[in-house]
């Protein structure tokens, strides 16, 4: 004996979320039950079927969007000549966060990562060579991420971009703010040390 | 700048479940966008918005239910003289999980809160005396949870059934299996001394 088989199906299909085992399903489900109306689960389910159909991505920077071109790259606060590149539209969402950068953007969609079958060629990498060459570009920010897929395709994309004459730049790294360097793991502290600037 | 509308507006949703904060909602969000097809997501949808739809409570014991009688109340092998009363449905899912329990159960949907203005009308107690009344049962199980609210109406649905000539019992309380006196609260530790057993 266990739920009745709406509340079952119900846990099914939450436990395939990632983050929610049966225990949280189970939680999301009583709470569903106990406190919320009606017109807030419908409201949520229709959130839901909605996704898929209303968000596609940007035709120019393939972030995520709901027009031709996202809200950034139509922005005419920003400025057009530096292109950040990303390997995931969340990436996007993260360094928009900061607040520090007025650039566009520019998601490849994942990264180099040959165990995965993932090559250069199903990344957003032409699209970036022909908009370096077609748009106004004057630096090229790789802000992939710091592990081997990313410092793979970073370095990739040196050397695709490198004939193009814009300027490259690999964003720093080194210790995260706010941490002690004797919790640091030396790959982090190498780097750290390759990235020291004068002061 | 956030997320385009749709995503924020989902995000928005899924935050207000319990256990899920903004990154997880996030996570969720990115998890459907690239791994889910569009079928899984309107499975996810349909199941939400069907769960009170289909859902309602047993006419007998007040168990979730999808008939007018749940499963536990209309099946033949259970011992149909003892009752199990307590205060939620998930309470009945963990006590059949032990698998020990063979009888009847009764949900009084809450607990003697004064501070939350939940007084025993507000409970399903009629329908308790009611069932001792008219159906042959020999022994009713307390098994409200053993916080103040839980042992308060342990304590008046004893006062309650007294007349009713049935024997009343409650759950044990005591020290957690598996657990180590040295780490047991003094309150636990009184109640596994007060209900010491000849061995």
């Amino acid at each position: 004996m266990s739920y009745p088989a709406t509340i079952e199906k119900l846990i099914q299909e939450l436990t395939k979320l990632p983050g929610i085992g049966r225990r949280s399903a189970e939680r999301i489900v009583f709470h569903l039950l106990n406190n919320a109306s009606k017109d807030d689960i419908s409201l949520l389910s229709q959130r839901l079927s909605e996704l898929k159909d209303k968000v596609r991505l940007c035709g120019r920077c393939h972030n995520l969007s709901e027009q031709e071109e996202c809200p950034i790259c139509v922005n005419p606060g920003r400025d057009r000549s530096i292109l950040c590149v990303v390997e995931r539209p969340n990436d996007v969402t993260s360094i928009e966060r900061t607040g520090t950068f007025n650039g566009l953007y520019h998601v490849l969609l994942g990264a180099i990562a040959p165990l995965e079958g993932k090559g250069p060629a199903d990344l957003k990498m032409d699209s970036l060579v022909n908009r370096i060459q077609q748009e106004n570009i004057r630096e090229v920010i790789i802000a992939t991420d710091s592990d081997t897929e990313g410092e793979t395709t970073a370095l990739y994309l040196t050397k695709l971009l490198k004939p193009l004459e814009v300027n490259i730049t690999r964003i720093g790294l080194g210790l995260p703010v706010g941490s002690n360097l004797e919790y640091a793991d030396s790959a982090t502290l190498s780097k750290a040390l390759e990235s020291r600037r004068a002061i």
